[in-house]
């Protein structure tokens, strides 16, 4: 498990999605969850690195987990998603902040066939007002944008996590690329 | 074979050609081609990615590979390609979205030189229309831009192939930059 | 120590903060300073590419430190940073060109909730009144931008010092694209 | 030798200065050159990929030579370089097909201090006219920007040649940034 937090970790760093230490990634196993720690490094991730977090009993985080630790925990209570990734990639939310509407619609064939339609949610960081949005938007939707922050996107895998992940970039990159003309 | 196909499916996914898991390479072998799978990570090709599909008998595909296999497969019985390359390149892909004729004029000195133009076709993902528009450009040109959707390329070799693609998105990325001001 | 800085120097290279020699990074120990040479490659520091400086004593620098080494050198006098990195991020530097005024606020929500606002200061590369600008912006910020040049940021380790760095470029970037439209 | 030339191929094609096979490079030794093959991937540059010209006799060159072989010879014969790098930088060709001038002067402080301007030259790729431009721009400059089609930078050493050629394009990319606002 911890190898492929430590391969999509790599490969969101490589491939610009995250820079340095902003996202954090986690899969659920059982009734836990095993997520980045704070200040983690996406593209180091060992044994250290990682907390495990009880998906019922914890009213307050263990302050070494993500500041994020309850909007994955709050996914993994109300969907069905076995890994969850949160990356900043720069498209995705300069799109956010360019956009006033509540989703943005893919003008790219992939992304207008597989994400249908983008939800763009608000909230601060770490609160229960985002975990609570981000939910929301997950019940029929893969991935979703926190406006001006970043992306959640889920799946039964991480590699899953990871395409949703990446399919949102694409179609926020082409779509800023045709907006500009 | 897998070794080149790995070689050069790592190439595009390094270079920004790909993203993830979007695009898919073959090679011909006799009467046979060899294709990505579905949903095949391209920068880790291995054994169990590719599967073997006579270019003559079926009817419909293994559900396994991938969505364009007939794409693929129509071209290679329909013009001398040893090896086809179909990569989602974000300014190729914008670029064909921004512009309203059939083709793009590359504007700088290589593209000109070895492209002349670039053809603009249009067709759903994996459909027979596509398949012909595709096969139909690719007559006399070595590679072509699906609207909104992404590249195909051919060549004697897979190397010939990445050529033409990242050749056709150097021309893409340069028109587009000189394009905005 | 200095695998630490390897380390960093190539993190620097790859995710395209410097391009091949330009930027340097050092360390404190005690009263001296550890920093790359003059001209050295910043994905490939050895034992030979960086130098030792005296924090106290040199009136004047040995020829083969950086250009930069008094701006480091002033900064371990009067912070309490115990490494540093100079970069010159791509968006950092034209966004310090096209801001009139003396900071950049960033428009995503790390940026702004880490840096609250990024300081612009002027001053030839390698001078005193570069270093002591530097140094006064330093008083209550994690870095710094150069106009037209590049960015110095601070840390107790030079991890610390590469998260700012990368925060700054993905603001600038994230602003920059936004601007645009 | 070729361990340099590899070296540089390599870390030209990571940085984004070349895609796949669009450039060469070259040492002299003696006096002979070694230049990269026609159709060379300069990312896997090995013994089978160079070819060695002499400065003096050939009239005609090996077909197997890079078609830009020519005006690699005539730098080395008019100037002290001891290695050529030709690239096809993306920002730097727009910046080339947009300026309608002869040269472009950098907005950031090191391309202003080390390339003062950069020249920009014509002529059709491998032709006479075109080596006697590039090495009019060369006596008295380090790079210059062949229009709409790359940059051919020089050094005594394979570094120097590369700090050029990427210092170049930061710098064109700088203010392709800053034109656009």
């Amino acid at each position: 498990m911890l190898k492929e937090m430590a391969k999509f970790g790599k490969k969101l760093v490589e491939s610009g999605l995250i820079s340095s230490h902003f996202g954090n990634i986690s899969v659920r196993v059982s009734n836990k969850m095993i997520i980045t720690k704070r200040g983690a490094m996406l593209d180091e991730i060992s044994d250290g690195g990682v907390i495990e977090i009880d998906l019922e009993t914890p009213k307050s985080f263990d302050m070494k987990a993500s500041i994020e630790a309850i909007v994955h925990r709050e996914i993994y209570r109300s969907t069905s998603a076995l890994a969850v990734i949160h990356a900043h990639p720069p498209y995705a939310v300069a799109e956010s902040l360019m956009v006033k509407g509540k989703s943005i619609k893919p003008m790219d064939c992939e992304g207008l066939y597989f994400l249908h339609e983008i939800p763009i949610v608000e909230g601060e960081a770490g609160s229960k007002q985002l975990a609570e949005c981000v939910v929301g938007a997950l019940q029929d939707r893969k991935g979703v944008i926190v406006r001006g922050h970043g992306t959640f996107a889920i799946g039964k895998t991480l590699e899953e996590a990871y395409i949703v992940t990446s399919m949102i970039e694409h179609s926020c990159k082409v779509k800023y690329l045709c907006s500009m003309r």
